[in-house]
């Protein structure tokens, strides 16, 4: 057997998620099941980079499967495209070392949470509408305060089984764009619910609701009641996992 | 009374076309009753530029209402937006010369067609996925025999009441975009399927299965039955109309 990483795109609003659920389709489901059909029906079972909540998307998602030696990835990739839904695409494969693992070996994730300001239903599936001007400077102020080692409690699920709510942030920054913002966030891991409950919290800033010490306050109270809601689904992108 | 311009943008995917149909989703109908709520539930009847098939988008669609004098257009714009769904926006209303009208004083209108030729989860719906190099220039010597004014009868549906089968083209080119192909498309008036069969064609002219002296003689012959099939809808939008 030899190990393959795959890296992919996925349509969340098309899934209830990266991770198998009862009932429901996963974006785990789906690849595995493609990928047995294409291994003479032997099981092939992947190992994804992290869970993707319902709704979320990913521009680049890694998974691991290993499999007996593959003759053409480019071969398995147009097979496995061909056989997908149109909101599945497979980017790349390729051969690794056996010792590497698709989550435990990714020492950093970022994700990218997209907003449009002008109604646009090409988007409105693909980036948050949210028709108001902000304080990127504020902003930017405010997500100063995540870089670094921090306890996450504020920005996480109540109900999480994690050891832990220790993050290290490499970056946290707001730009702006041609039709909108995109905040991207870098950091070895993220907890559920982070990254939209972070944004959920800066718009606060963005709209001179809060300050920048006030953000700095709530994050540092460790109070998940204090944290704003959740920015929406259909915003947010896991787009690069490093190793 | 009074008339205004309506300039929208809406996704085809969500409607059975423009006009309004027994027992489907239409634009006209969605936009009228929002209108309707609008106008005290007097119902305000619109008038648009032309018919989008079921799945075809529009970019810049224009339609005219008459009502009462308006007192902010941009206060009637904005509880328009507010109420309709997600997958129509308005972006500008004025108001016009009476003697205005969104069909008959149009002058010229372009279609755009989109082809991204890798797999893309996030285009599936607004863009069509063609997996093959296309021959731009053989398919822009193709196209620039459809310029000027010509008898569109191989291009057009077979069941279509118009009197005439005569467009004058001012346009039709291919460009290359960063992930495909765009085709831009300006006439004085489209036939019922003219764009989607023109691309249709277009395209085997991009594959060399013809010649762009085939695409001549096939545009000249007349005949339907001669006609590649027809573009997918997902790629095709109304993207302006010009008085």
């Amino acid at each position: 057997m030899r190990r393959y990483f795959f890296e992919i795109a996925y349509d969340g609003g098309a899934f209830y998620g990266w991770q198998i659920q009862p009932k429901q389709v996963s974006v785990q489901e789906t690849i595995e099941h493609a990928l047995t059909q294409l291994n003479s029906r032997n099981p092939v079972v992947i190992v994804g980079c992290g869970r993707t909540d319902t709704g979320v998307h990913a521009s680049s998602y890694i998974f691991h499967a290993d499999l007996e030696s593959v003759t053409s990835v480019e071969q398995l990739q147009y097979k496995l495209n061909k056989m997908l839904p149109a909101t599945i695409a497979v980017h790349r494969i390729w051969e690794v070392d056996p010792e590497l693992h698709a989550r435990f070996s990714a020492v950093k994730r970022t994700y990218r949470y997209y907003i449009h300001t002008r109604k646009n239903p090409f988007k409105q599936a693909y980036s948050t509408y949210f028709p108001a001007e902000l304080n990127v400077a504020k902003m930017n102020e405010a997500a100063r305060s995540l870089i670094g080692i921090h306890d996450f409690t504020t920005f996480s699920k109540t109900n999480t089984d994690v050891k832990t709510h220790m993050c290290e942030v490499f970056n946290a920054h707001w730009e702006v764009t041609e039709d909108g913002y995109v905040f991207a966030y870098t950091a070895n891991r993220f907890l559920r619910n982070m990254v939209r409950a972070t944004v959920g919290t800066l718009l606060e800033v963005g709209l001179e609701k809060i300050t920048p010490e006030d953000f700095k306050t709530i994050f540092e109270s460790l109070d998940r009641n204090r944290c704003a809601g959740s920015a929406p689904a259909q915003g947010l992108y896991l787009s690069k996992v490093e190793y």
